[in-house]
């Protein structure tokens, strides 16, 4: 499918756009979207930009009973020149398909899928935010659509494209927060879904998070789902540690999500020749590191936060606070270097920016 | 909310009824649905009988993107009097409110619910089908739809029953199917959500059910998560194994669904004195059985099918031939008893049977 087959249909008049400073995550949605279809034997057909609207779907869409859904999360940029970016997008597509394996869902072309978000961001360019920290966030999705109850993958799907504009995630500039760690509940297990974005992980992970928040925690750390003693990831982002002037992260089992800025992180630490290291990482390991004074830094690391330092982590009834309950140098470092490439504040020698093509109204 | 509060909108024309012998399952749907609202702070509110018709729903709804959703399965039987009856359909709506608290959805009022579900289906009552082994498929499902990307459990939901008449299981009797262990993929683990029936689990078992079904396998066995040698469960059935003379399955721990018809096939053998222990069961034992000659029967049991009879278990490398791919003498039985139970052709001296009460079109 080439760029020319995306049909357009402009909304005759634009919604109001909300004041930087009072924009939320995920509220507001912009003036269009993307949509294609799956059907059998056509394949992905019928891409077109629209003005955002409602989908109309039957009751029993397979989407609403079996849980066969994928998605991504990515951004677009305002740099101070005024272009709109995007940071790694083809990390994201990739991941997409890998979650489509996983899930029986059939692939997308990834090069045409990268077209059409740049095509749809331009051509809302005016709804990314130009405040400090903000930016227009990017929900590329995948739904089952076959009205059929049967247990089995779809014979029909839809992939959409919708944009909200968000406020910065850190109002008052990067803080460390409180996290839990998760004795009970888990998100998944190798086998199941876990390296997948799919909405059962979310869904699973819902109770064990709605729990540790009444006792005023921001997270939970997942452990793995068999010996319960290894270390996953944190809420919906991935974590390291640094550890004695060592940087760790657990390693990829199937079971953790392949996070982009987990990999930028990982370049980032080799570029600046600090030591990075993936493998199994025990929580017992961690707190024993805390009680020798050698564990300097914990921080979460995705999309929404880019970094999130952990101020203090509470395992059964141990609580480690964690450089003084302060964001650690490394941390702090990483967080102000990939958001001055995201936002073109600074050089990006990775290539990580793929910029935005202004279009005109007259050529979509 | 008492009965009365359901308004009823009713469709100027039904659709064509599909003849008995054409029937599938889950394809084709009835005149109406039902339909409930949740937000904040009415409640469950808006209760209502209307046309089965699409529903218009937001494309940041979190259905679409974090898997927030249960459902339920059952059916209406047509007694040979022409009664419709429904089977121990309050199990299926305590089930229903335990896996909305694993999934932090707001519980409904089983009372109600079951009182909603028999005013549609006695609406609905000449869609029951008459031929052996059809029945009426109510599939009761609550989906999230609030607008919003947070990951967070949402404010607002849907409570949806819609029917749809299923075709005989067996178009030629009850026959054993061929199972193949699963070494690979899990369908979910303890402090999962294997014991709540919400999509993803159901999303996550298709790769592993596509490729066994390539290989010419009906369904797979789920070992547990954890130590990969307990049977769980088969496809998306309970599993029972006669062995030397009793039968066991495998004990709730969890990580596996609590089937109604498990429980009632329990409870039958008790009241036929058969020995049935629910307890682990490791694919080991089930193996060494086999071989020293003393696996008289396996059979799975769940809605759909009621019982379904395994001729074939393939672990490994190794092929178990049970009962010479015959269907086995309690299998058979209970399939019997719990047909003639739901279908009013036999004593029901459990009170497992609600009959829907005949409603005139003026009383609703």
């Amino acid at each position: 499918m080439g760029n020319n087959s995306i049909q357009v249909n402009l909304c005759s008049t634009g919604k109001e756009k909300p004041e930087s400073d009072q924009l939320q995550f995920g509220r507001v949605f912009t003036d269009h979207m993307f949509i294609m279809d799956y059907s059998q034997p056509e394949g992905w057909h019928d891409a077109r930009i629209v003005p955002y609207q409602p989908l109309t779907i039957d009751p029993s869409s397979m989407v609403f009973h079996y849980g066969q859904t994928v998605f991504e999360g990515l951004k677009a940029y305002l740099s101070p020149e005024g272009d709109a970016q995007l940071f790694r997008p083809e990390k994201n597509l990739e991941r997409l398909n890998r979650s489509n394996d996983r899930l029986c869902i059939p692939p997308i072309d990834e090069d045409f899928a990268l077209e059409a978000i740049k095509r749809l961001v331009a051509l809302e360019k005016e709804w990314i935010p130009d405040s400090e920290g903000t930016s227009l966030y990017i929900r590329p999705f995948i739904i089952s659509t076959e009205p059929y109850l049967g247990v089995a993958p779809s014979q029909q799907y839809k992939f959409i494209v919708i944009l909200s504009p968000v406020g910065a995630y850190y109002k008052e500039g990067i803080n460390p927060v409180k996290i839990a760690v998760e004795n009970n509940f888990v998100r998944t297990v190798t086998g199941g879904t876990g390296e997948a974005k799919t909405g059962g992980n979310y869904a699973a992970s819902l109770k064990a998070q709605e729990l540790v928040a009444n006792s005023g925690y921001a997270q939970v750390l997942w452990l793995d789902g068999i010996e319960r003693k290894y270390i996953e990831e944190v809420g919906s982002m991935n974590v390291f540690f640094k550890i004695n002037g060592e940087v760790v992260t657990p390693a990829l089992n199937g079971s953790i999500l392949e996070g982009v800025t987990r990999n930028s992180v990982i370049q980032l630490l080799k570029h600046w020749n600090i030591p990075i290291i993936e493998r199994k990482v025990s929580m017992e390991e961690v707190y024993q590191a805390y009680k020798d004074g050698l564990l300097e830094e914990a921080f979460g690391a995705g999309t929404a936060a880019v970094i999130s330092p952990i101020g203090q982590l509470t395992w059964k009834l141990e609580h480690l606070f964690i450089n003084n309950g302060k964001t650690g140098e490394i941390a702090k470092k990483l967080y102000d270097t990939l958001t001055e490439i995201q936002y073109g504040k600074q050089e990006d020698p990775f290539g990580w920016i793929e910029k935005v093509k202004e279009i005109s109204n007259s050529t979509i």
